[in-house]
């Protein structure tokens, strides 16, 4: 690889010139390497984070990330492999009913995640709620279990897109964080890496989620389906609303709880029209791959009649159904089974429970999902930093939803901690999180928009 | 002093926030402390060189750099103190000549100076060509050679803005170096600390020059001018040509020789003009100066009969008297002596020399700085790195300087050195040096422009 001089690249980035391809690739890989030093790549970053990146700048940028580990193959894995991955939110626990419901129907899903930070939970923290269940596989246990279960939900190895662990720890010191570039570079370069065919994006918008305004969040989605398309993966997004928590629970336990109800058939309205949403997008992708590029793994040739006649069955594939028939719940079953969790063992609860009760009478109009996070957070159901541990029992419980009529005296949330200290604090962040008015506002779709490339 | 998170004061930079002077003073201080990581001030810097610092901004962060090391005082003297800083550029042997000239007008001139990076020289690389005479005097030193000679030429002591020092370094690597009020802080920081009463800059602009545009130097010496004045200290500029060499050498031991034939009362023009140009405007600063806030170490109150007359006094100075009749000479060689210099050693001379030839005859039109710079650097009278030694000997000796009639076949230069090879490589860097024609070119200033608070 040919030799560039740190200061030259960041002197470009820094004049708005347009950097090589050869240039992108020397800087991350010799950042990696260590080559490059801290302080010359957070120079680099500013420059990037104020003049941008043009889009064949950002795949290159994203495609070096990627190089700078392995790749995962599942390309002859004996079904379509499809992921979706969300920016974050509140009481978001669709991995959780979305990927076993996927998987019962034919799609297999290879699903990295994280660990909370801040207000927004993760769903490795959520899953550590069930006792026994690990979170770490090997590369071989994840494809092993990909094959024989077709789903699988852990944490990113260290060996993908190591570049993205440096480069993100330095992001968070530097005040680099908030740039779509880097952000949608950090996400899809993980995604990509870790092999899936298809990838749907559900990237959330307002008050709790990481983009509060919807141009930026069209933005990121636009940008990471962009990337997606052009490293050879069906990439497609929709734009969420998460101005309100998704579902009735905010907290790991609680909504593995909920999740289980939705696996069951029930659960909030919410909850399950985005995880069959977000289900469509993908056997709909999955399809149109199929047809595409066929399917090595199980010797289907794109263009054949074999082809045509599954990706048919993956459009007619009826997620809702899946759920009510228990189809979902089974592949669930084994999934936790696979990681070593325990279902029968039974799920904590926290010892303390305070309700917060409404002082007016009428329709609840807004809710506001960082406050209900933020009281989640303090109770112990997230951490402030990486090395904190979360309380599995902790969060919140809502007992209503905006448009739901609300008495004078009623609870509208329930607070679930171990740690009476906490108490007050969560009851701080959930004060004003809600307004009551005379009339129900109008009904506010989950799904705000959809991205295709 | 309050704490402040470095990550908010970069995210208030980068998004074109004005910073508070706490901000400010917290970031310069904890980063000279090493409490900001290197990383965090190279993310700052970029977004300071890409969205700039107000005047307040920048007088404060140069105050915070200045706080950062120690203040040297001599209102204690008995005579007023002015210094002159060049922006640097090839052949400037000024300082040479101006600070015993000045200082034997009766205007004390502590001169903290640096050594040469690249195709520029430095002062104290230029003085250390005459045996024995040290650069590194303490601060007490420097303090009793400015009472007894009246002048001191020495390099900066480690106590002064030790936060430019760091800033230095780490702008070096992350191409954070040419943005004008970085440079103009670091200049000034250095500048201010020393203690000096009136600070004449001269802002250079050419191709030798840091600042090639006139537009560039002109911000850069407003905003110097600009940061003195604010920080209490009489602060003018003149900007001057370096698109051709100054005077008829580059190269240490060279531009002594040089030096000494202006204090002889000879010398080029242009050097004899600069030079009284630069002295004109210290005694007149300083002049101003004393009617304005008077002299502690004198007794003299401003606005007293006294101040008036001592004012007056400076003002009728004259430097090319002071040249011509020996005076600024005699202190030139107190100067030397006082720091260990030995001026009846002789000077070095290099081994060998080769003449550059003219293959027309005409009108010597152009004579660049940079390429004649860079030829003396090659020979040896600079250095590459900060570590690297200077020759004494080497350098470039003109024969013709613009508008000098040339004959075919005359030498137009003659380069000197120690080391055969690297002739080669310094003919090259000559090479299209310069342009000759039927007519003279039209007479060009030294001193381009003025400016004064």
């Amino acid at each position: 690889m040919a030799a560039f001089d740190a200061v030259d690249i960041i002197a470009a980035k820094r004049d708005r010139a347009e950097l090589s391809d050869a240039q992108i690739d020397w800087v991350v890989d010799a950042y990696t390497r260590g080559d490059v030093a801290e302080e010359q790549m957070s120079a680099l970053l500013m420059a990037i984070f104020l003049n941008g990146l043009s889009r064949s700048e950002l795949n290159r940028w994203t495609g070096a990330m990627i190089a700078s580990g392995e790749r995962l193959d599942y390309s002859g894995l004996a079904r379509p492999t499809a992921d979706k991955h969300s920016t974050g939110g509140v009481g978001d626990k669709i991995t959780l009913v979305l990927t076993p419901l996927v998987a019962s129907l034919g799609v297999a899903v290879p699903q990295l995640s994280g660990r909370g930070l801040g207000h927004t939970g993760g769903t490795l923290d959520k899953l550590e709620a069930i006792p026994g269940w690990r979170a770490e596989l090997t590369n071989q246990q994840m494809s092993d279990q990909l094959a024989a279960v077709g789903a699988v939900i852990c944490q990113a190895g260290v060996g993908l897109a190591p570049a993205d662990r440096k480069l993100y720890a330095l992001r968070d010191v530097t005040a680099t964080v908030a740039c779509v570039p880097l952000i949608a570079s950090s996400i899809m370069s993980k995604k990509i890496a870790e092999g899936t065919g298809v990838l749907v994006l559900d990237v959330k918008c307002g008050s709790g989620a990481f983009m509060t305004e919807l141009a930026q969040a069209r933005e990121l989605a636009e940008t990471m389906v962009a990337i997606g398309t052009d490293h050879g993966v069906a990439t497609r997004a929709l734009l969420t609303d998460m101005s309100t928590p998704l579902g009735l629970t905010a907290g790991n336990a609680l909504e593995v709880r909920e999740a289980v109800e939705v696996l069951a058939g029930g659960g909030p309205a919410d909850v399950v029209g985005l995880t069959i949403a977000l289900a469509r997008e993908m056997l709909d992708a999955a399809a149109d791959r199929l047809e595409a590029v066929g399917l090595p793994g199980a010797g289907v040739m794109p263009g054949t009649p074999e082809a045509s006649r599954w990706a048919g069955q993956l459009r007619q594939a009826d997620p809702a159904a899946a759920l009510a028939g228990g189809q979902a719940m089974d592949c669930w079953r084994r999934l936790i089974a696979a990681q070593g969790g325990d279902l029968t063992a039974g799920l904590a609860w926290s010892h303390e429970t305070d309700d917060i009760v409404a002082e007016e009478t009428g329709y609840l109009t807004s809710l506001d999902a960082l406050k209900v996070g933020v009281a989640a957070w303090r109770l112990g159901a997230g951490r402030a930093q990486r090395q904190d541990a979360v309380q599995a029992g902790a969060g919140v419980v809502l007992h209503a939803k905006p448009g739901d009529p609300i008495r004078r005296g009623q609870a509208i949330m329930t607070l679930h901690g171990d740690d009476p200290d906490r108490f007050e604090r969560a009851r701080e962040a959930v004060a004003g999180a809600w307004t009551i008015g005379p009339t129900p506002p109008p009904a506010k779709p989950v799904v705000i928009g959809r991205i295709e490339a």
